[in-house]
């Protein structure tokens, strides 16, 4: 019998990523969609690319009985996951998309979203949900944070290369090409088509994107010290999709064997051939992500791509691969489907 | 055990929507893959997008061994496939994606395609590949002709309506908005980024488009004489997707009652609500066809308007639900995936 | 000495366009611009492609001097001119570019717009201004309406035809691609670019779209008696454009011969050889407006189809063309830039 | 009376862009057109954006009378502009547009563009095109190097870096976000839209770009020594624009301070306030330069972003720019037009 899910906050794009992805997926049944505000809707009137699916009406969170509910997917904004997953029954487990449960540390937490945390007991025992670095805690766990996607790119190029001892990590810059829905389904002015298309611009400039805090907080505990690293994104005129483009200080064959010995197991994480670019029109709409390494014409210099899709292996693929592992599911089930291109 | 299936021409747009369905099919197993020029590459060398895939290399087609082959793809170029068909083993089943076999009348695609026909036999027999329409036809069919893409969209529109009696066949005219992956991987200076994007324009004007021999053909075959058409297609900054918009003469309420009527089983084509405008957004990578109905302020003046995917249901998904009919497959087996969006 | 041109309601598109304009034309000097709800800002702060040009802070309307001005342009929301424009100084010469006073009859104003007009007596002298129609009278004027952007478009298309008696009245569909700044840069779901962009749909669907009140109004006093036209437009994934596709009965040669010589001395609208198409990418960002005449398969039938931008011809080069016209200044003053390609 | 001007390679982009501008410059006129195979043809049927404007009918380059022509603007592909600009008359002024004269080292050019030049002699006197920071050897040159689009936006943002010593010569790397027409109009596979919409890839990786070559030069230069940088270009689906973003070791004020000084008086680079982020949406179609200066958390390192349109201060209007100049003409007649946004 398949496992029952709730999605709450279904009427945003990482909420209907999980439900297309959850309608092919053999051993998930959705039972429950919750959009406060558009209570009573049916799916397929907020996302009409879902209209010919069969899908419970959104309900209100309080609406929704919990007691038959395996496990929750929580695609609510920041900061307002805290105290709704707090107050769900214990025996249900919890995927949270948002930002709220990624810090362990509750004073980076507060640094970097400017509020205290309002479920640190929670906080405390939440997994960091990057599959691959965390899959037997995650086995494990009742709740799990969702990565941020660009922090997920990054730590793909970077993590396995701090692990092996192979680069400098005082001298990492990531600069990183984001596709729009990453930003939501907000209304802002910055997020129309006439204001993206057609052009290109950094944004959370300096090292003040929020991210940041989980690059800082996974790469100092990879090295044992604080570490810091430069991190810029960009906005690029398309919809999904992120680029990646690590600069370190290192051997490129050196970094493509630490790379290639890291993922050689991994059902989702392709290390390309040295030299050669990965693009984000290749995993678009799948959990695939395409990882190159390139030396550099100076010596000692190298640049490790990442692409992936920031709604796929960048967010809600990567929150069901991991759902997979806490149900007890084949991990790679409801994930097989391809990438989408043209 | 899954079907064997070849696909020759795989190096196209058509041949690659065939090998992403295809690979989470659970009833087809891919076995061979042809493309002449590319003849020794992988597959994930001509389409990055699939290099995570297990498939075979590509390979001339005379070095193909049919023998072991159910059922062969053919997404060759126009005016190839006629000569190739005809020299397969006669127990192999097969689906022609391209024009070659769409025309019944041999005068007609003389007319259409500018040469004769090199297997008018073989295009006696084909099927045209419609499955709304032609389904019992093509579930004992041994060679079903595809249709073409913006034929098989005007055709959902329209042809329930010239069978229910309830337009006036000589008053049709339908604009149809095109992707750009419907003119193919073709290397011309009108399908560059630069010349494509930020801006739309007719072509084929007057008359000219060669799927008005589609609608030609099957709507004078309902109607039980010549009916002409006016067709306009445009070319929009898209790469999937066609709306076509017909203007037909009669009451927005019997069509609306007419189209739900025709597709009130079908799997896949959604009649939407009266009044209702369907997007090519919410049937992007999908095999869903959406049918809006509008009844002009005049009355007596309607609109039908279809949104389909060129690739899937225009192309390469309609010939896996016809592959599906023709191996004894359920109808929609592999199909069942949503739309990708945004 | 250049004339003193002030800018209401210059943080749209609209009114962004006129400072684009305004900032190359010899006999214009803007001296004025209103935001309210921006007022003390400068223009480079919101539209910051002007951050380089020397402009006027941002005002509120009441503490704009208008003794210095010459001209107006009002690029405010429809239904907020109409009080405004009245308690201008009768002096000032004004073109409105919102849909206030573009309907002379009050009865189909509030039709169309839902509203009684808030000044009746100003609406009965304004003129519309479609320049190529109504020259003589925009020279006279005090108060010009700018037309709406597909009203224009679709009468470039058909006037001249009524007036020649080349064409049936009652048969004249029009399908309209547009752009999306033609919304405007209002905060709506459906503009933000993950909803735009890879897709196209139609809206206003069944004759509800208010720029039909244009159509019936000047089509109806070209011919004599009350003329109703089909009108459908698109949403499609450009910026800037508009093209305007009219199925016509009548003949192609005829067609041809009588746009040719409405348009013949025209200097911005240009018709193509008989079976050219134009294309939007060919006008975007300047004044012109291409035009084209197709004969179909069909006999008497035709097609005519017309390309011009929908920021420039029409709404804010329109408005230069007309104020120039009022002001004495040679009529293609500051209008003479190439369009933009690619 | 107006410069007579000639543009050979008047098909491509950069000689569009080029007759694009000049149709509105006050002080030129175009009296050639070359493209050799496309002799004959009117410039509107090769660019319909350009029929209404009124041009010489495409040429061979040997029918051109150069003896009536003041300067000449060679917008020929690679490698073929050598020998070209070689058999021109001497008292023409030239601009070349292409890499040819870029490079003055002879090995240089052989070991990027890997053959030997064909016109060593004109090598060695031609005059690097970067208007600003060759001003008054450009206005004394008879032939001016056109620079690389890329190159010009990475020395925008560190050339007066080095000039004033605040930043490490030996770390600094560029990223450099370009749009699709910096490729031109050649048929490649990679430039069509269903290839580069919806994604982003990087291209030319580790060092091998070959507008490292102007880096290399121009910065050695500088410093007194080799310098070499890390530079990586993506490409993103976009027309028009370069943003280039570099990173830096210095301090950000100071670096703030350096490039605010070496441009204050330039009337088409502008330094925008510290922290400010450019987008190359504010400079399409425009001559101008947006730069930024951003400090990073962590102190010493900051980066510099720049924007510029590829096609006009990165080719077309940096040519027009120097001829300008060249010609004894205001050095902003012609360029003073407003980007175009949306």
């Amino acid at each position: 019998m398949p496992c029952a899910i709730a999605i709450l906050g279904a009427s945003g794009y990482t909420g209907a990523e999980l439900v297309r992805i959850i309608l092919t997926h053999p051993e998930m049944r959705i039972t429950a969609l919750s959009a406060d505000r558009k209570a009573g809707m049916a799916m397929g009137s907020v996302f009409p690319f879902l209209r010919s699916a069969h899908l419970p009406v959104l309900q209100r969170i309080e609406d929704i009985d919990f007691a038959c509910v395996d496990l929750v997917f929580c695609a609510l904004p920041h900061a307002t996951s805290q105290s709704i997953i707090n107050a769900l029954p214990r025996n249900v487990k919890v995927i949270d998309l948002s930002a709220d449960f990624r810090l362990r540390d509750t004073a980076a937490y507060r640094k970097w979203y400017g509020k205290p945390h309002d479920a640190p007991g929670l906080q405390a025992h939440a997994v960091y949900g990057l599959t691959e670095f965390y899959r037997e805690e995650i086995r494990a766990a009742r709740l799990v944070a969702g990565t941020g996607c660009n922090a997920a790119a990054g730590q793909y190029a970077i993590s396995p290369l701090l692990r092996a001892g192979v680069i400098d990590p005082d001298e990492i810059i990531i600069n990183l090409m984001a596709g729009v829905s990453g930003a939501g389904r907000a209304l802002k002015e910055n997020l129309l088509h006439a204001e993206v298309s057609e052009g290109t611009n950094a944004y959370a400039l300096g090292g003040t994107h929020r991210h940041l805090g989980e690059f800082d907080q996974e790469f100092s505990s990879i090295v044992g010290r604080p570490v810091q690293i430069q991190f810029t994104p960009y906005l690029v005129p398309m919809n999904r999709g992120i680029l990646a483009s690590c600069h370190v200080q290192g051997q490129g064959g050196a970094l493509h064997t630490a790379l290639a010995t890291a993922y050689k197991a991994e059902p989702f994480v392709h290390v390309l051939p040295l030299g050669a670019a990965p693009s984000t029109h290749d995993v678009r709409g799948s959990n695939h992500v395409h990882v190159g390494v390139v030396a550099d014409r100076q010596e000692g210099r190298a640049q490790v791509i990442v692409a992936l899709d920031n709604l796929t292996k960048g967010s809600s693929g990567q929150a069901i691969q991991n759902a997979n592992l806490m149900l007890g599911i084949r991990e790679t089930a409801g994930l097989g489907f391809a990438p989408m291109f043209p």
